[in-house]
């Protein structure tokens, strides 16, 4: 079964869920090379869009998400990757996942979740992922 | 907080999950008046890219995604749509998540789900959605 990189310019949707709880983490994209870069060292490898290149999650922090299984959907064009997260927490900000927010009715945000970690003893001054 | 929309031509990844089970059902596209109708009525409404308008999601199956929770991630261009799936499943081919098969390390795929229901009674002879 071919992954369909085509539907979106080269790059599909990539959902990281945490193996052991079930917590959706975050969702990054992969291209072709960064899909065969995440199977060959069994750690998450995205394309940043941003940037242009090949992003290891945690290459900074050291969060590195260990894989434990990649799915594919029926159209094959988006990824659940099955992960076990190293470290506190996956998102720039200091929470465990990068869906700290819940959305109201009225578009107000509202943080739900704990600050697992302090995100300038990680990262530093700069915002590095 | 405002939603990215402008990120990805309009739209946003939607990621659905089962709250009960946390399983990860599908993923889909929104763009703002696909989110603005399911905040409204309270069931998942995406944006189809290939027929290129709102989709909602049972509209033929019945099988309509119930919303209890809306989340955003750290940078406003992501969705997790926390939901109590009505019916056997998600996947027009007739399992619970569209997320049925596994990715080998040789590319190839498998299944490791069971069927839920027969797609052919549920939708027909058209492959709808």
């Amino acid at each position: 079964m071919e992954i369909d990189f085509q539907k979106s310019v080269g790059l599909v949707p990539a959902i990281i869920q945490d193996e052991r709880t079930g917590d959706v983490l975050m969702l990054g994209f992969m291209n072709r090379e960064s899909l065969t870069e995440t199977q060959r060292v069994r750690e998450v490898v995205f394309f940043s869009r941003s940037r242009n290149k090949l992003w290891k999650k945690g290459e900074s922090s050291g969060h590195v998400l260990q894989v434990r299984e990649i799915r594919v959907d029926c159209d094959a064009d988006a990824l659940l990757v099955r992960v076990e997260p190293v470290g506190p927490g996956v998102c720039h900000e200091g929470y465990r996942s990068c869906f700290f927010r819940a959305l109201g009715a009225d578009g107000d945000t509202k943080v739900i979740a704990e600050r697992t970690f302090e995100p300038e003893k990680v990262y530093g001054q700069e915002k590095a992922r």
